[in-house]
């Protein structure tokens, strides 16, 4: 009876580095499919801003700088310009800190650039906001980066880990975004 | 005879973290080396793009408006305008289902903007298209990450791991992108 | 007394799947967060870019096109065109290789992008370079991504690990960009 438990020791002993991997997959994905749903959402809405220019375009083939189209072309780049760090502050405020409230912001941020596009009236590309929608947001997501570095930090150096506060309190405060 | 047994035991049995961690770092590697092999062929791209256009643009400092530099232009600001989203459909397909499709996908990408870019011939910058080429590889590489993500929640909820099949699968669908 | 060790043998055995995988996730974090800082700063930066354009912008509404305006507004946009192309090439570096020299050259990148904001100078925005500020940088970078990929394939086919000899050399060589 000793040798079996000593084998099944044995056996639990090793720890099988495929087992551990293939976990180690599952947490990886665990903690960022919401963010890929989101990504893809964006791609999704990117193909459809640039079709619309593309129709506008191709639509009006007799005059082609027509207003409407300036104003889709302008609102596309606008939209284009903010993209990359939009996708960085996403990225890393999900990985730093905890995923969902990021993703969530990610979704009104895209709910956001969708109305600013569709409702886009300024004349001309004279104004190059592109920052000037999602501000709020995309704030919100640069302060979870900001805090998840910290808090990595705090645990580092100080031993000290409040990492279940502040993604609770994370998760409250992403609530507040939906505010007008 | 037991003591040397338990011996191994006990030292087998401590799951020695700093061995996990470089397996683990060995196997992140693994999975993501020909992505950022593409990403550095893209770089390179980019680059050779924006010195073309830097050529074409100091070589008729007395016209600066010719129209060959007007189209080299457009055809690089048409390339940029899509190098994010293919960034992250790219990254997000080959780390949610695997790496060798999504990155040979990105090579035909790669390949498909070069002749895009050598062969263009729209006369001004009005038509904006940028998602005009290489849609068919944008659509495989989104349902790609789309799969990766209903394959993970199914795995989570159902307990059933497709996995396997769909790898297998996308492998032998990533060969249809070469078809004209 | 013997019950007693193949006790703790079998609790010690068990690789505890959650203590395995906060420390990955640890690891992670720690292997990530200098670039994730850095990100953060340039996320900071574009912001900063943005409200001056948009300054600019607003504060002439009688003569929109001024000469100020130009060009801002055309500094702006070489600095965004290269925004995705940086990003892709510092996480790649920080990753494949080691994160504080890629943080490190990513940093100086900023930097010398405020100066060649500030005191831009091109008359129109004819010249596109983009590329022109931060050459040497981003091919730092490139390099160690290159370097990284030949020494994960070397490790998995002839089994020899320099990683530890490429780190130091790195990181000496990354104090070469500090160079003017």
């Amino acid at each position: 009876m000793l040798s079996v438990m000593l084998k099944m020791t044995l056996q639990h002993s090793e720890p099988d580095p495929q087992f551990i991997l293939e976990n180690m997959f599952e947490a990886v994905m665990d903690n960022i499919f919401l963010l890929v749903l989101v990504t893809l959402l964006s791609v999704v809405q990117n193909v459809f801003f640039a079709l619309k220019v593309e129709k506008e375009c191709t639509g009006q083939h007799s005059k082609p700088h027509s207003a409407a189209f300036e104003r889709l072309s302008c609102a596309n780049r606008n939209c284009m310009d903010t993209y990359p760090t939009f996708l960085a502050v996403l990225w890393c405020a999900g990985i730093c800190l905890s995923q969902a409230p990021a993703a969530f912001a990610g979704i009104i941020y895209l709910v956001v650039r969708q109305k600013y596009f569709v409702g886009y009236l300024g004349q001309t590309c004279q104004s190059t906001p592109g920052f000037l929608f999602g501000k709020r947001i995309l704030f919100f997501l640069s302060l979870m980066c900001a805090v998840g570095i910290i808090n990595h930090l705090m645990l580092s150096y100080c031993g000290s880990d409040y990492k279940e506060y502040i993604q609770t309190i994370t998760k409250a405060a992403s609530a507040l975004l939906l505010l007008p």
